[in-house]
């Protein structure tokens, strides 16, 4: 999306260790304009994919997932992040390791919200190592819903997550694919096609 | 806003100590439909105020604040919170007590995202006893920044954070104002009115 990857130009920086801090525009400052979009890009995409709700992790992947949401017309779950959790009957748990933060977390979601008659989206708003989504994968398989599609917002296709949506056969959409970053300057994959 | 209350009264459920859960639409499960609509609502009480930015706190407040920022545009800064905080720089910081979960959390924003320029929509899911708007006031007097209103889907307006803006001066709108629960039965601000 040519859009997203011209605001990651003038408004991201690249920081030691291939961390790219987006947070004037996505995920501590956000723009909803520019949500908005992103939203209205997921809905084209996965329009035909008869998509019962969208899954999502708090608190970043929120406001994508939510313009998605308004426009596909479907439900939006946030998985919630815990320090800890006690198996609750009524709850759906994966552990989550960040390899940012170098933590475990686990997240959680109400079975209330999630069955086996569910097809789903699962919306984030970075995909690096992946474990968010994996996460996310073992919550669906948990509930025995069907996972249709992931949609990212931006991706770095280097790391491994990609190859683990990849894994697990499901079809993935990220925005803006980051190839590589050289200092501070930021390659995206839609270069090699200009 | 009485599709706001047609679905608390159908959606919501009442549990003890007077806890309203409404995870269904609100602060889990998300309705991006009605999100849209608390958004056009806030959007319309607040046109002419000249709101240049909309702050809340992680993560419920989130979906409302984005669809209110998508219709006013203007950028959403959303608080982060955390257990505890070592006290950097670049951060403006507030303590939030919970009475919910019976502990305390520091939230913050970035200074690069504040400042005495702004002139600031508070918005939240709820609210009970004040802390997190507390908690956001202090933010932006840290910032010099003005606080031009209170945005809040659901009021229980028999606690005290009513009183605790009342008390600063602040315009307050909520959509939904719960004078008591009766029960399992919800009563609103508006049934004196009918």
């Amino acid at each position: 999306m040519r859009e997203l990857e011209q605001r990651i130009l003038t408004d991201g920086r690249v920081l030691p260790g291939e961390v790219l801090k987006v947070d004037g525009f996505l995920n501590h400052q956000v723009d909803p304009d520019l949500m908005f979009t992103i939203g209205s890009e997921f809905a084209r995409l996965f329009r035909e994919a008869g998509i019962t709700k969208i899954l999502t992790v708090e608190s970043s992947g929120i406001a994508p997932a939510v313009m998605a949401g308004l426009q596909l017309h479907v439900p939006v779950v946030f998985a919630r992040k815990h320090k800890s959790v006690t198996l609750i009957d009524d709850l759906y748990t994966a552990e989550v390791y960040s390899y940012t933060k170098k933590t475990s977390n686990h997240i959680s979601i109400s079975k209330k919200f999630l069955s086996a008659d569910d097809k789903v989206l699962l919306v984030d708003d970075f995909l690096a190592n992946g474990q968010a989504v994996q996460g996310l994968f073992e919550i669906c398989d948990q509930a025995q819903a069907e996972i249709a599609g992931v949609g990212i917002v931006i991706e770095k296709i280097f790391q491994s997550g990609h190859q683990l949506v990849a894994d697990r056969g499901v079809r993935l959409e990220s925005l803006a694919q980051i190839t590589s970053f050289d200092g501070d300057r930021v390659h995206f994959a839609s270069e090699a096609t200009d």
